[in-house]
């Protein structure tokens, strides 16, 4: 067999539009609730650009603020199902820092803060990623039902779990404008405007 | 906020020696029992050669046993803690294919070879990838008592959400041979050789 033509490496890409709206966000966010408004507003644009779903998350110093990577969901545009917003961002911190544990020694505490409480694969990429606090915009059967997306089986006390392996779990900070995105988002799939990508 | 210095992609390869180990590997491997094989064979390896956990997958066409996409754990090689080998051979495989969905109109089914039932994350990875079949060497408690690592908290009825989704499930295909891995690492682990990368 050749390899290639097997495949050997394959990239996740943030948009270009991600540097447009950047571009007037300052480097550190001391104000948690900067960061989750951050996320919501990434969220609202990607899925409008058509890179995926209205998915968004930031890895930041969970002290300072200071952004350390951007990610949204990029499953339509990397062609690659595993490229949701937290995977996309917790890759890019890992990359950025050249460590694979944001939790090591000699770093400072890291946190991702995301649009909603993530789906059952996110869920493991997040334990593992060597963060400190999870900040939540909301959680809920909402994102389900007004999406569609399928969000996985997962266990009734997910939270707990993270916060025995010594991740904070902050919880519905921007709630209302979370739900404000996939209402739009889901006015545009009934109107017939997106594609949803769940293979199954 | 400037992007870069932001990072704005990272990527997930393979390392050189999987071009060895495939040399003499045919393009197609009709028994499944080959394919389970493979991935043992690669389990073993690639911890040897430092590149992550004792764990590989296998993307092939279920019914013809056409080799789509190999891939093995690189947490440690790429730096990315999401880069177990479930996520790298499917990311591979729709890399190759230049499909999100393995399940999509107009494509051959997919299946996804693994030497032991995925951890959280992988589950869901695995579930939203588009494969028709999951082959297991095994499932079971013995990998987190052997290996160590933490497989993240999954439900009780994990195959039974697969089957739901129309993914069928094939488990215990080798479960001996993938032991016998795990025990190897384990006496690695033991013996102060390996690092174990669970951040949490």
């Amino acid at each position: 067999m050749e390899f290639p033509p097997l495949a050997s490496s394959f990239e996740i890409a943030l948009p270009d539009w991600i540097a447009d709206e950047l571009a007037e966000v300052p480097d550190v966010l001391p104000d948690r609730q900067d960061r989750v408004a951050l996320v919501n507003r990434l969220a609202a644009r990607n899925w409008r650009e058509g890179n995926g779903g209205p998915f968004a998350a930031v890895v930041a110093e969970a002290d300072t603020g200071r952004i350390v990577s951007v990610g949204v969901n990029v499953v339509l545009s990397s062609g690659v199902t595993s490229a949701h917003a937290e995977v996309t961002a917790l890759g890019l911190a890992q990359a950025r820092l050249g460590k694979w544990n944001l939790g090591g020694e000699r770093l400072p505490a890291h946190e991702l803060v995301v649009n909603w409480r993530p789906c059952v694969q996110c869920y493991g990429a997040a334990m593992w990623s060597g963060i400190t606090t999870l900040a939540l915009a909301g959680s809920g059967p909402e994102v389900e039902e007004l999406t569609t997306f399928d969000e996985g089986p997962m266990i009734d006390n997910w939270a707990e779990e993270f916060e025995r392996r010594g991740i904070r779990v902050l919880d519905g900070l921007a709630r209302e404008d979370a739900l404000a995105v996939f209402r739009e988002y889901r006015e545009a799939l009934d109107a017939g405007e997106i594609t949803v990508y769940n293979a199954r």
